[in-house]
């Protein structure tokens, strides 16, 4: 991971918390709310207001005194510095299951992330449409990223063909992979790599409910 | 999240660590390896030496000066503190994409996490099988769990149903929900919560990538 434009160094996990910070403002946005205190935010998020305050200032003040953080424009802000303000085109490898899943859920999420393609490399499944976007052959994948502008690949694929999958996605030249694969990729520093480890995810559970007991 | 039984507060970052670790050594156990020293493992994980030997010293000293760590035993440690060395039962809920995916999922993962039923609102889906799972009828869901002793409870629905399923899961007497709907749960306390937002995690995604352009 890079940070080489990022005038001021803001620690990961104040990065980590903002998409909460804006899926919140999101529904009070939603909602009508047009301003809101750090203690209402608070109460709502779950963080203490100190905690808000400090996260919130790493970005130049959006709040008043007495006044309160404006929905609208903390929203636009967050977004912004999440990189939010513009489109990301996508391509999905693997349409098994998590695969459709993953086009599912971009589908009705309706955000700047736009799967445009799905890769696969069993034939059969080749041809079909999954939400109108089409599953086209793996071969076929590195001149259509190149074609296309890809920005993010996502591996949805067996841990045994993702590293595979990663060097492709890398040589055709996407700036991102979202990977669901169980396992750490090595890809150049330029790309970005986000893990979605289901596994790690359900072992943190069964820790908690292991000492919770 | 309750740490009651902990006899020294371990701190979160290390515990997140841990299924890594575990993920790797278990690579390492199949290949037939039986010992590894700190700078082998840092090589393979991406920590630092120093990093690794000094997680694994919370739990005691596992490894041995010039012998390095006993992959079995280091597995298996890891896993007990995990809570791994015993089985979960857990129920999914919503029998859409991402519920087939999480049953499928657990279904070839073949861990000691095991789907013993789905539940869906939607009637069409009641009475198909998935990997072998009967999809109920998301009514008959808190009968289910109560005679069945399930453990966690798998959020696959809309955010605006989760909330709901939270309750019925949590009255039922689930002592954990890994949640997927996009949405932060309000639990009683005893109840251990894992989120999996995707959108938090493509919005990270799209952070590090709009950084390093």
């Amino acid at each position: 991971m890079q940070h080489s434009k990022e005038p001021t160094r803001i620690s990961n996990a104040v990065i980590k918390r903002l998409p909460r910070y804006r899926r919140y403002l999101n529904e009070l946005r939603k909602k009508g709310v047009e301003k809101i205190s750090s203690n209402e935010l608070s109460r709502m998020i779950g963080y203490t207001a100190s905690q808000i305050r400090q996260d919130l200032n790493n970005f130049g003040g959006f709040g008043q005194q007495g006044y309160g953080y404006n929905v609208g424009e903390l929203h636009k802000e967050i977004s912004n510095i999440l990189g939010l303000d513009k489109n990301y085109k996508m391509v999905i490898v693997g349409a098994g299951n998590l695969g459709q899943a993953i086009a599912n859920y971009t589908y009705y999420y309706k955000s700047g992330f736009i799967v445009d393609g799905i890769f696969e490399i069993n034939p059969r499944l080749v041809g079909i449409k999954i939400n109108d976007i089409d599953v086209m052959d793996y071969e076929d994948m590195v001149s259509y990223i190149e074609e296309n502008d890809i920005d993010i690949g996502i591996i949805c694929t067996s841990k045994e063909n993702a590293q595979e999958v990663a060097d492709r996605l890398s040589f055709a030249g996407v700036n991102g992979i979202w990977n669901f694969a169980p396992v750490d990729l090595e890809v150049p520093s330029h790309i970005s790599v986000e893990n979605v480890h289901l596994s790690d995810s359900l072992h943190f559970l069964a820790y908690h409910m292991s000492k919770s007991e």
